[in-house]
């Protein structure tokens, strides 16, 4: 990883152009305003004027330092929307004009056996939107600032007349349940998923898992989301963790669960939820060690199986089922001066669901 | 689960007819000569005379109560092969001195839905070989004795010419492992599968693994398995699990790793070893929980995966597909009257691989 002010230093800089947003410097994660360069727009590429960024948990590890990665400065954010400005003359998917988005990488090999059958997100050679050294050895800055420029295969159309704010964290949250719930066969009528944790990503689980059809129950240590869970966002049934007679009434009875939750936690109770053969899909990362028994996944066939993102394709084809079904994220569209408090709420989980950066309005005031 | 004498105080004591076998008395695990009784025949039963039975290191566990659900007097063993010597007037697969198995069950509710689909081994109302009570209330005894008597759906049959003493760990050690290979897709030409392990279970799975057509790793942290591995199981590689440099070579390079392990030990290095998508396939049950990381799990969409013997139908194609070629275990045939000096070898996992009792020839001697 290259220092984070290589971009200033390029010997390039004619091919480059000026770009700003805000950047934290160091593990205190405070952002402030910070001017760089972005590459000016090649043959393959689309140039996408921000309007709105998603604020991802990840965002907030990010910027603390909490993966022991980070090189400042950074410019987190990879839920990114807006208008294409400017095509290169290869591109065929997009015109000028056009709502486009930016998720959670910019780039890969194109060529492995991975990005072969569009899993990009598994390709060694991907790279991911902030924080990352591009094929070109410049730093990627990711969508708190005012303008990407990105090879087209990375980029993602938003059909017209669907909200750029709310479709934002679809980018990161929705394609990271949207994936594994396809791939495990979970996005059929009569399928009965659960979901564990309704953050970010647990809330927009529970909007697809609706709009596959499916019976889905949320799962949460807090009775006081019952409400919220069933009213608000339609799930079917609501178990509180901490009530045996709840859980053990469930055994059994799910076929797959997505497993959002980020803190170190005991997962076995969920898995005796799975019918035989299910998978419990951890999409949240704790640092430290599940504890697992073997006997409860033995005795059913079930599977622990990670999950992360999605490919571009499916990403596509995720975000094209969103807008015809009308999924989308409930977020606080917050102005980019707010973006230090935010985080801070962000890790105390006081929000609902997603914070949600109003570039186009706010980011040159800042 | 009833006490153990149960059967001798049967009311229905004229509908039963006296077996004979040995049993382990206490959690001291000694086994001794025991006289119990089994039902006759029914109309859908058949009743083999025991030629051979495998031990398997779960009956080690049993007799000492390792499950801590062990009720004396036990008669392990659920490896048995012999000769159909009575058949019930609405049985249609077996006929007087066909060759016939009984594996690692004697029952199951034969209307869920797992029966349905051929996964009795999964149906809560699964009754096991050995130490568990039967729908007649009576307690099941398993094949370290000189007869059984089973419903035709759970006898396998044994294709003429198969070597018995030979085959008869593949009804638990062989199903094992042959089920998660088919179902997980490990079973043809050009797929890499990873063995953990070279006891019981591993053993086979290098033959079953090399029998699809596929390459196949063992990975052992004892270096002197090396030319047992390839030179006479027929592994196409083998891995030292301490040696980082070997490991780090092999990571991303298998699709599927069968895991036979039992000893709590770190998984974290064979999920390295996996491509993307690929399963760890835990086959061993540790009784300590395993800790897992999720990241390496998140990275690839990698999964662990339990799985439990498998169900009538796929054994009797796993003994079919064996026979064809040429799959049977290695083993030390032994003599009734050496199985507590047996059960103290397999305790130090001192013996290649499997242990067979000789029952036809020594059981009425002992």
């Amino acid at each position: 990883m290259e220092n984070g002010n290589i971009a200033a230093a390029s010997p390039d800089e004619g091919h480059r152009r000026p770009a700003f947003g805000w950047a934290a410097r160091d593990a205190s994660g405070v952002l402030s305003p910070f001017t760089f360069s972005r590459r000016k727009n090649g043959e393959n590429d689309v140039t996408i004027k921000i309007l709105y960024c998603g604020i991802c948990h990840s965002d907030l590890h990010s910027v603390k330092n909490g993966w022991q990665n980070s090189v400042y400065p950074i410019v987190p954010g990879h839920e990114i929307v807006g208008v294409v400005t400017e095509v290169g003359g290869k591109v065929g998917r997009f015109k000028l004009g056009d709502h486009a988005g930016v998720g959670c990488m910019v780039n890969s090999c194109r060529s492995c056996h991975e990005c072969a059958r569009h899993q990009e997100n598994y390709c060694p050679g991907m790279i991911v939107t902030c924080n990352a050294t591009d094929a070109d050895g410049t730093v990627t800055y990711g969508g708190y600032s005012d303008s990407i420029v990105v090879e087209e295969h990375f980029a993602v159309k938003f059909p017209a007349g669907m909200p750029l704010d709310r479709s934002a964290p679809l980018l990161c949250a929705g394609i990271t349940v949207y994936s594994p719930m396809k791939r495990f066969g979970l996005d059929v009528p009569g399928k009965h998923i659960g979901v564990v944790g309704l953050g970010g990503l647990g809330h927009v689980a529970v909007k697809f898992g609706k709009a596959f059809g499916a019976k889905v129950t949320v799962i949460s240590t807090s009775p006081s989301k019952r409400q919220e869970a069933v009213e608000r966002l339609g799930a079917d049934a609501f178990l509180v963790s901490k009530d045996p007679d709840e859980m053990k009434a469930a055994w059994g009875t799910m076929d797959g669960i997505i497993n959002t939750v980020s803190a170190a936690h005991d997962v076995t109770p969920w898995l005796f939820l799975l019918k035989t053969s299910g998978q419990m899909i951890m999409v949240g990362a704790p640092l430290k060690p599940l504890e697992i028994y073997a006997f409860p996944l033995l005795l059913g066939g079930k599977s622990i199986v990670g999950s992360i993102i999605g490919g571009m394709k499916e990403t596509q084809e995720m975000i094209d089922f969103a807008a015809e079904h009308n999924v989308t994220a409930d977020i606080e569209l917050i102005s980019m001066d707010y973006v230090n408090k935010a985080m801070e709420r962000l890790a105390k989980t006081d929000v609902r669901y997603r914070f949600v950066l109003d570039i186009g309005n706010t980011l040159s005031a800042a």
